[in-house]
């Protein structure tokens, strides 16, 4: 078997070059390669401590598999303690079982092997925000998503040097039925992009439908050993797995395609309101579900997730960027390093309607934790407004900005003889300024990171272009970059194929809204 | 001699009480205690390279002392070779004295003990924004400050918890003469808030003058052996250090004050335009600057500060919140701890012209490195706007609650029987809500940060409340705190002294503005 897809192209083509020029840095990687060690917020014994309180967790209350008969067999199979759809786990099942068979790095292939992700490891990937319904522009304000916002977002995703994944649903394309609109999701996946991507999971069916249309896009075997989709899998927290994301998690696993499972939790109300709490929870429901996915498929590609958030006491809405969720993001982390399984968490998150300084504080409080903490897989990367009802376009590429950054952060100190920069300042003597030596020219092009949006002209350049603020700018870059647009190259026999087989599925039944 | 000052006080009186409790978290700590291990990102390796390579800057190159015949003198009789003005250290020689005897940890008193802050070791004193001629406010935009914004910036940072130190020139009050502001700008911080404060350093005379006015306020002999004012002395990067800032260091170390040794540094203009060259190079200068602190009073207590920007390379402009300057913010502190010194740097600093979404990345990019990093002493911790040009009234408040948050970040992860919360899930069980449980009920009140700024409403909510961005949120913050402002009670005999004495110094002598 191959190793190359059957649409693998060598290039991001036209597009792909245009967005490396607009963004400052000619550099191109396929994903960030973290060289610094991870932030650690507790010590060794602090992180026994949460795993050994998620081994109580599932021992002693266990974890609900929701309408998941299959679930319920395979893990009594495997040694737990199955009383009715109640799931008690051994102390240590889980934990075995995983690292048993999952693999602690994986790569999700692209249909362009040059965008092909490492999961894991060293390695931080960055994918744009996930489940909106409502997008929102400066020109437009907020309205519902539709299946051209998708694509739009699709496009951007694909033009970025800074996000490496193209993500799932980067807003609900309301205008499409819900039970047909995963079709054109991932079929604009497909076509607008050759970065990897994201599943439908609202169904088993959809997700069944993602897998088959892989198969024609990169071969009906060669999913067999590379996965080519990766989808997002939500436990209803507390200690819930439900049938409809189980169904669709098994779909996926079964045809070797990746799943992160992740609870998602809001601190309060989906678990205790406390740090140590929130993260023992997740801790116990992922590894129950990670264990699940391990049975269904052993060495199935599986990702530990965890999306925490804080929640405003006083009306219980969710609150981002506070110390909390970050303190759980780094408990997390070294709790899946210890696991040895690629984690999933992070992103640009906020609370705030509008791409404002509450949102800027916000998602760089959470981007930082993100990448310090050593995130594997990063959705949420880029757009999230409003605790994610809202895609924002200026918020996007805002938080592109941020995620250029992150790339130039993670290479960490360059200790080079040009790095050090010894013998420049030693030329160079006292009171002589930097800005002509040929150190600085040498450097020039590639000292500092270059912000796309930050203006750091004199006041009066400023008010002379507009006084514009962030959001302001942000609008003319969204712009230019769909503008500059171009789709990569496709091969048009797959292409027919795929969009003959949606035509054929979509007529089979009936639109629904449910 | 009395452990305490003249103008002792007990508590921070009503205001104090009032703005603890506006500030949503009813504790008040005179200063951050960080719980968490510093975020590295050198290995000891690497740090003893910028170290060496600091030496070899002090044993080749050599550092101009200009117009300073004293400090020529004193170091040369300490062993370094001076040819002029330049002097030059043999390798280790600025550590070994340095070590000798500055203090690792000293405290700074206020007039209220309750109010005193340690520099170095775990602490972390967040301080007001420093130097701007400009200030802006939604109503009135940017206009140059006033002595009436100064006091308005020393009343706000006194209200707030989340500053620990009334700062020095919070703004420059350009309404006054330029021989004579210090006079005001000392005795705002002495009169209107009872926080530590720091001195003027834009003339010898005007450092002893402060140190005149604590001595009148505090007690003339209890400066002898407390310090009770901070004062930024800035280097005249690179490797030089001028008359000015070494004759009001020189005031300072001889009154047993503290001095910030701090390389001002625009990397690619002040410095090689690179992380490990402008982290050598800052670390040389500023040990060749506390060389000479303690050589004119050896115990005198010394600061290791940095400030350190990147540019664009295009314009030459500041650049802020950019990945550069963070990483030479976690080398230089790591050997700030090596060289057991207090390390001074970071902030809430920014390019931006406005409080947007630019101005909030770069802040809390720059705030993070500050936390984790374990700076012990932080300038421009709120306000801080457009490079520091100008101090904004809306861009102060917006930092306060991002200082609010390190403290909470700071706190680290709560390991308690209550923290852990393994009672309440078990007793909880699988799909069932936390929110009235009787551990979410116990900890509703401390649970998560509680932003005062951050709107987390409804989207229907947030456009019934008009549609507001954070910043117009924050211009009403600030105006409640000014119009609930009282003043710390103050010994009136002492105030009466204090005034008199101004009146006497102002009228023996011409205004000027040079």
């Amino acid at each position: 078997m191959s190793d190359e897809p059957r649409t693998a192209r060598r290039t991001g083509g036209r597009a792909g070059r245009q967005a490396a020029r607009l963004a400052a840095t000619p550099e191109r990687v396929p994903y960030i390669t973290r060289t610094l060690p991870p932030f650690e917020v507790l010590a060794d014994d602090g992180i026994e401590l949460i795993e050994n309180n998620a081994d109580t967790i599932l021992e002693q209350v266990g974890i609900e598999f929701r309408g998941a008969p299959d679930a319920l067999k395979l893990l009594k199979e495997a040694g737990a303690d199955v009383d009715g759809e109640r799931v008690k786990f051994p102390r240590g099942m889980c934990r075995q079982l995983i690292q048993a068979t999952a693999p602690p790095v994986f790569t999700q292939y692209a249909r362009n092997p040059a965008n092909n992700v490492q999961i894991g490891g060293s390695a931080t990937v960055l994918a744009p925000a996930y489940g909106s319904p409502f997008v929102r522009d400066l020109d437009g304000g907020r309205r519902y998503g539709t299946i051209e916002d998708f694509r739009n977002f699709v496009k951007l995703s694909y033009a970025t040097p800074y996000l490496h994944h193209s993500g799932g649903t980067v807003c609900e394309p309301v205008d499409l039925p819900v039970n047909k609109r995963h079709y054109d999701m991932v079929y604009a996946h497909m076509r607008y992009s050759d970065k990897p991507f994201m599943g439908s999971v609202t169904h088993p069916q959809r997700a069944q439908d993602t897998v088959d249309m892989a198969r024609i896009l990169f071969g009906k075997d060669y999913l067999e050993d590379h996965a080519v989709v990766m989808s997002l899998i939500n436990a209803n927290s507390p200690l819930v797995w439900d049938s409809t994301m189980l169904g669709a998690a098994r779909a996926y696993a079964q045809a070797n395609q990746a799943v992160i499972m992740t609870p998602f939790i809001l601190a309060g109300a989906m678990s205790p309101a406390t740090v140590a709490g929130a993260a023992a929870q997740t801790l116990a429901e992922s590894m129950a579900g990670m264990t699940y996915v391990q049975l269904v498929r052993p060495g199935a590609p599986v990702v530990f997730g965890s999306f925490a958030s804080s929640m405003s006491m006083q009306s219980g809405a969710p609150t981002f960027g506070t110390p909390e969720p970050a303190l759980v993001l780094y408990i997390l982390a070294a709790c899946a390093r210890r696991l040895k399984v690629p984690f999933r968490s992070g992103g640009s998150l906020c609370a705030s309607k509008i791409p404002d300084a509450q949102a800027a504080y916000e998602s760089a409080n959470t981007l930082q934790p993100t990448i310090l903490g050593g995130a594997n897989f990063v959705l949420h990367a880029a757009g999230w407004l409003e605790g994610g009802l809202t895609m924002g376009y200026e918020k996007f590429v805002l938080d592109l900005d941020q995620c250029g950054m992150a790339h130039a952060f993670a290479k960490g100190v360059d200790l080079s003889p040009n790095g050090q920069a010894l013998d420049a300042i030693i030329e160079n003597g006292p009171g002589q300024h930097f800005l002509g030596t040929a150190h600085t020219l040498a450097n020039f092009e590639t000292a500092f990171y270059r912000s796309s949006i930050a203006d750091n002209n004199s006041y009066e350049q400023w008010e002379e272009d507009g006084s514009l603020d962030a959001t302001h700018r942000a609008n003319a870059i969204w712009k230019k970059m769909l503008a500059d647009y171009e789709p990569p190259p496709i091969d048009e026999a797959v292409d027919e194929e795929l969009k003959d087989w949606i035509e054929r599925q979509k007529a089979s039944f009936p639109d629904s809204n449910v």
